[in-house]
């Protein structure tokens, strides 16, 4: 069957616990679950009879439905629920039918049950947040000293570590799960004001029952239950964004860490893997690549939940239908990513050998800095700038050594007795605080 | 199952005939259609077995495959068509296995796979179009005629036919069914070669037989057929993308021109439709709110496939594999767009009093433009402005006729005798060159 | 000159204070503050001398540097920051000159200055969401009992009141404006880490120094301070861009509400506001489309922020650079959006006359529910539903008075006299709790 | 002043000429061109008198014309045309006055004013566009037997030439070209429909003016000219935004193997050129960089032009609004793509010997396909695979040479005689027909 999530070329792309989350059944109990939880406050406030209540809390369990037919149904009548609802009435008897889905409408119990349902995926994308910081926090230890080229706009630029490196990714994913469980509080509310939010059709009991239906579900509350509002959702969705890029950013490092040239690190393999259908030597960072593509989907749907923000008067599907369908994709596709990284995070070999060979091709010049700042001490920040820029430059022009470069240099000949060459140029020798940005990382 | 093309609550929104041209069998099958012909192209040039190519033909039906297995085979070796071959290899037999797959690589396969299918969709597509250009011109002709207020900034600007109205939105849709047209064209070709596009493994027959293929299938021939190119793709998309906006508008003026207050035109209506579960009385304008979200949803992937084209070196799964399952999605929500507004506007009732009513909201004031035209010719544009702004302004503010309002100006008062404003605040008197445009675009 | 921000043509759109806090002497200034509160932190820790500090300091006005020369300088070092160095440097004399820009790196510079300036935005953008809000607020509680449609999917539904409509656009905002403060904390950080996030060049003291000049300036500080982070940032526009998202909806919305036939409400207005060049009597939304404009600007350049996310190894222009400069856009059309969206609403006309009118124009059927409800407590929701679903398409299809229709049914007939449709049909008895969400909303 | 097309820091990242096109002045003085041409094809048909036309002439030039006294009369008319009429009228004495816009409406004035400009911008665009072809042609052939090391997915592959590698640029370059000369010719077109597109105040010469006028500006004639249609433009824009991915994907190239672990080619350098504030010896690819910056934002502005298509009724500020601001903005970055990409391609320095050297990273293991192919004759090509594949991954894990590994695999044991191991693994043996693609190519 087509669509990337259940084609059987891509489906394999996808955490299964989220899309079992997002079937059809888990959709349709999520509703049942709502209408439940109405009907028991309901019962509880006196609006409807207790049996009433009853009989719909037996009856609301969705394998007891048809959705062959409730598909048919919705062609006939144009509404997304209605056949629901007439299903569940002929399960419920005429007494408890009358009193099923009173004095709500079809939004309330479908973005409630999107709460439930997005309540769901968000512990499965916690865990693997918390997963994958619990990987980087062991790889950023375990790297802690683990000397690296740092690279600016693709040259070498300064000696770092891998662990830091990998602390700083630890950081920025940190703070995004932070971000995360927040605008989950912020998200997971009750909406439950009917037509057009003004609880019209519960006789001055809906604040009442609202909050019932969310202690009985273990939500919040929304201020207004207007069904114009899209805000919690759409800060969720931008925060899930956010993770989309950061987990790209560090795939593409990844991505390039392997490359042939570079050769420092490498996502697992097994013997069986295989990169090509040509090419048999190719060893791919599938997962990489793979993850930004997730990445890519992912962050590419949150200008329609910012547009689904955008709607007409007391309700419009036109917003509605787009996020209805966006909330469960990104969710999916959410906790694809975090998983996907965590795997990934997981399963990486550092080459520390080649990390050192690496250093070394600048002959010197990626600690340019280090020299400059002692001989700054003497000549000044802005001179002694002007005297490694010289000696790098012809040293990469006319060949040679770096070290000879800024000996020769005019400047630097009186001082060159006091100037500790050998030591300045050891990259492990000017890491600044690295260790202690890692430590802390670590810690926090 | 999960994802809005397949669910039980939503998957009637999509055109069916499409989702067919993009299943997983049918993709299998556009594989090995590449393949098979791949295989006759080779054969005729003497690089493989004629009985190889044979043999590869009789096995290339999708019937004969296990997508299970496949699915599985895609899990342990994390490659998405080796599977596929190996099951391939096997039903071909020890000779003709050896011969498969020959000097190409897996993307020119799953490119000129989704060329072939992207060519079906596009079929539905443009007939699509063509209903609804057909249906638009009818719509057009019907209606040259008929009054109704035209309208900028959401105030009464001049009258306008309701003809006219649809004329704008034939001549805008016709412009992009050329567009796509010409990009189906462009983007229709065959790309065969090999791991970095330099037909490596053909032995100097590559141009040869990638032409040769071209012709079995009925395609273009890529110029350079690398694997980093997307740029045919996208400018098809990003074309989808503008018949989306197109879509989007004449959806956004039908839901408004059917509001409660304006009541102008209604979307077909049947009886058993359902507007809302608690609100009987709702006739909702359900198609043209579902025509606005699946355009937003198309019109909101158009950036994935710009972003796609940006890939690194010779090949990129991280891009490509965004747009192995953008071009499907877009495919299938492009047709359903296009056969969701011929529908639409297939469908539509004119109610001609109601827009007359609405006319006469302004008490002649939506024709104040051609009282000053008339008055220009005496007072010069600019004084002609200055009066009817004071009128209309007055009118407003203090109520009372719009007629009396102008003719009571000073600047007007003597020349009012010449003034024929019975005649000047006729809507019907002002149409300019509406009905001439109408005729000109249905004759298109 | 080009460009929509200081166009003669359109700048003024913009929020003039915001504009100067983002002028390029604005920036300079932004800049040299931080590097004198570098000076002036690695002074007290002993790193350089007091009185190199101190004139640093003393030369560190913006008046005092030439941008033409350093624009000219930009040029021939393809460097932005070098040439105001240098500058910089030239009016320090040789000592302090050495001591300047000690350890820290260009884009430590432009972060910290950008978050000096940006938080000089924030303080606009909040005083502008007060004010907005306290507006809102008064606009919610005088109109807390004036009856208006209420409207889903283009159609009426049930009745509001404009108090509540207003109430709930308070509270997305405010949640908005609580996410902003908390955004606003996040971002405004020190970022010194020097060329690679190490502090390599600060020989130990880095974090230190990073600390005081957090201080100094009255910032928070980064917590791994690299130059490939910008999350903070991030969630900083993408929470503007939801702003922007709600300040369309609502000047949308009163795009709708002004509408000629509409008419419920109207924008500010004075005597030589002109709405067309031809068309006298137009009385255009400007406010609410310009609006609507600028916050579809802002809210279409949250995915550059998003993108701008994912950067290569320890620094890279090419995300940094396009960063660079949407902050400042993004800070300046943030302050322009809501600052409009303040004016817009603090100058809304109400016409509850008209609102009443609109109210009549469905024959009562806007009230179905009330009525369908209290048949329901006798027929069960369902087929209550019933009974008014064949009333409602009656008398839309033949005709006739709502009343009658529903009197005249087979299944209401003898429940007549038990029910007072007079009282049903009033809108203003079936307001549900929509005064006591404005009262709390207004409270909070 | 802030901006980032006017401020002294960023103001050179754009073509100076296109910033010129889209001044105040030209704007001011394009809408004039359109007036003086509306004036004199109206005389020639009699509508207005020959001597107001030739007053309108004479005036219609923008230095004539005070632009902080229309920036003020903007502000207090809320109108943005309206000042410059005024002005204008003032210019031309009572007579001509009262014949100036006759028949027009203000965006019938700033769209065909903003094509003239356009058409300015697209000469200055497409003659970069020539240009870049012309220098990747060069390339193409100066490097046509230039081998390097092809790469998928971050490793590597086959073997190219770099002249095959720019060949594929300049094949898509040039399909762009293409598709952007059509989009012109469709896009420049002039609109003087009226208020609502009829040429109702036109006095039934609406067509017949409108073609003249479009004779005189040397323009096409739109369709229908409605306001409401933005098709044209955003076709247009779309292809800018093609043009901009496609320099994206050049630039990051070009990043790419200018890295220090690559350095296969380098952007020109000059002595003076500044990479790093504190890093010395950087020699960073800043165009590339400044490149990639540009396409994102020019990209990135893509979907605000299709968004913007979806207007309402016969005319939306809410949309024209925007995209009057966005045409300037992707005309002159569309530019500055161009011109960037020439001048980057046109100096990049190709460092052939690096080029061999890191072809032979992999230890032959780039040319397996290769020996594949060659042992596919007798083994088939599946197995054959699977012998690459073992001797591939042992030669990764355990060292030593791919060459053995071949010949010790127990398939090939028999087989080593037959097989010129020496030959099948030198690069320059297996370019396929990378060379016939570049002659082809370069002569197109």
């Amino acid at each position: 069957m087509f669509t990337m999530f259940t084609s059987h070329f891509t489906r394999h792309w996808f955490d299964q616990r989220s899309l079992n989350v997002w079937s059809d059944n888990s959709t349709l109990q999520a509703w049942l679950d709502v209408e439940v939880a109405l009907a028991k406050a309901q019962a509880e406030e006196g609006i409807i009879p207790a049996s009433a209540a009853a009989k719909i809390a037996e009856m609301g369990r969705s394998e007891l439905f048809n959705l062959e037919h409730i598909s048919a149904g919705i062609i006939s009548t144009m509404h997304p629920l209605v056949p629901v609802l007439r299903e569940f009435e002929g399960l419920c008897g005429e007494e408890a039918a009358g009193m099923l889905h009173w004095g709500v409408t079809t939004q309330n119990i479908f973005e409630t049950g999107a709460v439930l349902q997005l309540r769901e995926s968000h512990k499965i994308i916690m865990e693997g947040l918390e997963s994958a910081l619990t990987k980087l926090g062991v790889l950023a230890r375990d790297n802690r000293d683990v000397v690296q080229a740092g690279r600016t706009h693709g040259q070498h630029a300064l000696p770092i570590t891998f662990g830091f490196k990998v602390a700083a990714w630890h950081a920025e994913l940190r703070r995004e799960r932070d971000l995360l469980a927040s605008a989950g509080e912020q998200a997971f509310v009750v909406r439950l004001g009917g037509g057009v939010g003004t609880f019209a059709a519960m006789l001055g009991n809906g604040t009442k029952v609202q909050s019932r239906v969310a202690e009985i579900l273990g939500l919040g509350v929304e201020d207004i239950p207007v069904r114009s509002a899209f805000d919690r959702f759409a800060h969720y969705i931008s925060v899930l964004g956010m993770i989309a890029a950061t987990a790209q950013k560090i795939a593409e490092e990844i991505v390039f860490l392997q490359r042939t040239e570079i050769a420092e690190v490498e996502e697992s393999f097994h013997h069986g893997k295989v990169g090509s259908s040509t090419m048999a030597q190719k060893r791919n960072p599938q997962k990489s690549q793979n993850l930004i593509g997730l990445s890519r989907m992912l962050r590419g749907r949150v200008p329609l939940a910012f547009e689904s923000m955008v709607r007409n008067n007391e309700g419009d599907a036109s917003a509605s239908n787009v996020s209805d369908v966006l909330v469960p994709e990104v969710a999916v596709i959410g906790a694809s990513v975090v998983w996907l990284l965590d795997s990934l995070v997981g399963g990486l070999t550092v080459n520390k050998d080649q990390m050192k060979n690496n250093l070394r091709l600048s002959g010197g010049m990626i600690l340019s800095e280090a020299v400059m700042m002692q001989l700054a001490n003497v000549l000044g920040r802005h001179t002694a700038h002007h005297v490694l820029y010289d000696a790098a430059m012809e040293t990469v022009e006319h060949g040679g050594s770096f070290e000879d470069a800024i000996t020769r240099h005019e400047k630097v000949r009186e001082l060159a007795d006091s100037l500790d060459l050998k030591t300045l140029l050891d990259p492990a020798s000017y890491l600044g605080e690295a260790g202690k940005c890692v430590d802390e990382e670590v810690a926090r």
